[in-house]
């Protein structure tokens, strides 16, 4: 049996640092059945606080820590991001909170759903690890949301239809720790090959990492396509 | 032209303890572009803190303050109560935020979203003001959701079919002045009658209330209640 969207979820939460919004995220997961929360780089400060408060839920006590979200979304097979749309976002589809749940709902494999820190949101780096990202549709003259309400929103949405889940649309999607080593092999070999020098090897993994992202891959076709470059890395060290 | 639901909403925030969770509504309103904010009885230190605190928002700074749910609602003609459904709530209609949201859209008269203090939520005598019910649909584990987080959600479901807004159902529904001025001539009618005590007369006036409010009156028959009732009344002191 697949798993149901309230056991396969994970909510991440990147660099936050307000240790009453780290609170909030809990709350509203508890209040809507999720229970798998993130954390990747919290403020330490933040986060102890937080888990130590009166009233700290199960959520909270069974948070973890990451310190990268490539390892916080490694079994997810979609990464979603969540924003206040801006120039920089162009790169990635954005979806409503409603199409964005009905796919999110519609998956059988494990999925991340993204929250930046309070201040300034997902880094572009960040995003580089989203497949595509949920814009909940706030007014231009107040776009950005508190997190622990963003969060109850996103969370909402994904419960609101539950009378009525979707079939499946992909069986099998390649999980984050695929996409993640497809992206390293293919930037390796576009170093490699000339195609960016060593100081854009940054800007050339995010690239890439988005790329990979936004091909939507199975199961069987990332394992043909690591086939394939772990070819070429092996040919390439001859 | 009818006003559109962002100005014809009043979010009323009754007995509110907490300055944060005011701040939050008010910015959860912005956020969806929702402007008139009402408290009933706030915990004046938390409203005060609450107005001045760092980007306090316009909202915020245009809050109005009541001393009785009754002057809060007066010229709104639907009253709707949030609640985390429980036993007491059993005498008012419950509806999902959807259909909620489907309702409040379509009215042309103001509406008012009633949400309660963060450990009590309403009482039953708040709710006596109530027409009927938005309950959001939580888990049995933890029902109780953060006040801006609960008011998030609310306006959420409010706005996220705006690109489609039904029709009105009611032309003209009576407004919360009427239908408290049938609920108190009823209730000293009901009193001279010796239906009740005047010891029984708190539970009485709610009782009453509770009725005028189910019976979703349009202004002409409120008006023609009315007319009724200062027969009655004027009757009684012959």
């Amino acid at each position: 049996l697949p798993e149901n969207i309230h056991s396969r979820l994970r909510v991440v939460l990147v660099r936050p640092r307000n240790p009453l919004n780290i609170g909030a995220a809990a709350r509203a997961m508890s209040n809507f059945g999720f229970a798998s929360l993130r954390v990747v780089n919290p403020y330490d400060v933040a986060f102890r606080e937080a888990r130590s408060a009166v009233g700290a839920s199960r959520v909270l006590a069974g948070a973890e820590e990451f310190t990268s979200i490539t390892d916080a979304v490694a079994d997810c097979g979609l990464v979603v991001g969540t924003t206040a749309v801006g120039r920089r976002e162009i790169q990635h589809p954005l979806r409503r909170p409603e199409e964005a749940a009905a796919i999110i709902n519609s998956q059988t494999s494990r999925v991340a759903l993204l929250f930046g820190s309070e201040k300034v949101g997902l880094s572009n780096r960040d995003l580089s690890h989203c497949h595509w990202l949920l814009r909940i549709p706030t007014s231009e003259s107040n776009i950005s949301m508190n997190l622990g309400q963003a969060v109850a929103v996103c969370l909402y949405e994904l419960i609101r239809e539950e009378r009525s889940i979707p079939e499946p649309l992909h069986e099998d999607s390649a999980d984050g720790q695929h996409l993640e080593r497809i992206s390293g092999l293919l930037t390796e070999a576009l170093l490699f090959a000339g195609y960016t020098s060593s100081e854009g090897r940054a800007a050339t993994e995010e690239k890439v990492r988005r790329l990979v992202h936004r091909l939507n891959l199975s199961s069987a076709d990332a394992e043909l396509l690591l086939g394939m470059l772990r070819h070429i890395e092996h040919d390439k060290s001859r």
